[in-house]
């Protein structure tokens, strides 16, 4: 009996530490999740290609650089529309900010949010295949911001599957 | 006699299509290097990380992307100066052109040049170790352009190795 409740012990001083990490894997990730979407900022995605530059002018003052993963180059590449389940666009953006070294340059100041697309045409059939996340500090945003992703997209971009960037020549 | 001016007659006509696969494949090589400094486009450099994006108004009224090598990006996120020989550094470059969907933002027109820095400490030692590239389709523009690449890096960024473009945020 004594040497069953050693083993129960161990086994519970055993697991306990790895419950642990499960719960704390898992609860940031649904705090780091948008709203409606469930989208949240892909792993590595600094390490994706460019797909192109981008600039905004006042009051966002942005320079922009949207990136994607390998199925969102290959569609890319290939020139296939609509772009295939798995594929996913992550938009970079910081203030525009003046060169010190050169009048004519504006570079990157501080970073303003980072912006998902991710193409799932079952799981977000009612906007276009497509759930957005929109994050400022690695936090998404409120979900008022979230439900004016979609309409935006849907009335400028349909007939390009809803995404605005184009690959850069 | 015979057999071995045959034997000989095998050879040269095998050899030859050879030989001149050798010809072709040097041959570009050669010409696609840079004047002075015999740099060229490095393979799959599109693939490669995003460093920063940059904006370069009129006359040049460019939107640019700056992509680095893993020996550029692992200086970069270390603060590692100056950069160790193996680095490359690719600026890419377009025409600023208004995107046709929305009024506020600015989207890559026409490539215009791609621009290489290679670090080589040794072979680069006149030039503060680095070597230099620019490219226009593809092709090295001439060697008086190539001569200014050096004076202007030496002046403005030497106390970053002579590198302009740092990490973004």
């Amino acid at each position: 009996m004594i040497v069953l409740a050693a083993l129960l012990l161990v086994v519970v001083l055993t697991c306990v530490p790895y419950l642990g990490t499960i719960a704390f894997a898992q609860a940031p990730a649904a705090a780091d999740a948008s709203p409606i979407f469930g989208v949240t900022i892909p792993q590595g995605y600094k390490q994706w290609e460019l797909i192109a530059p981008a600039e905004e002018a006042a009051p966002l003052d942005e320079l922009r650089a949207v990136l994607g993963n390998q199925t969102a180059i290959d569609a890319y590449q290939a020139g296939k529309l609509p772009f295939p389940d798995g594929t996913i666009l992550v938009k970079r953006a910081w203030k525009r900010k003046q060169s010190p070294e050169f009048a004519s340059a504006t570079v990157p100041g501080a970073a303003t949010t980072v912006q998902v697309m991710v193409k799932d045409s079952k799981k977000y059939a009612a906007t276009g295949g497509w759930g957005f996340g929109r994050f400022i500090n690695g936090k998404p945003v409120d979900e008022a911001q979230h439900r004016t992703c979609w309409g935006c997209h849907e009335a400028r971009a349909k007939s390009r599957d809803y995404v605005f960037t184009r690959l850069a020549p």
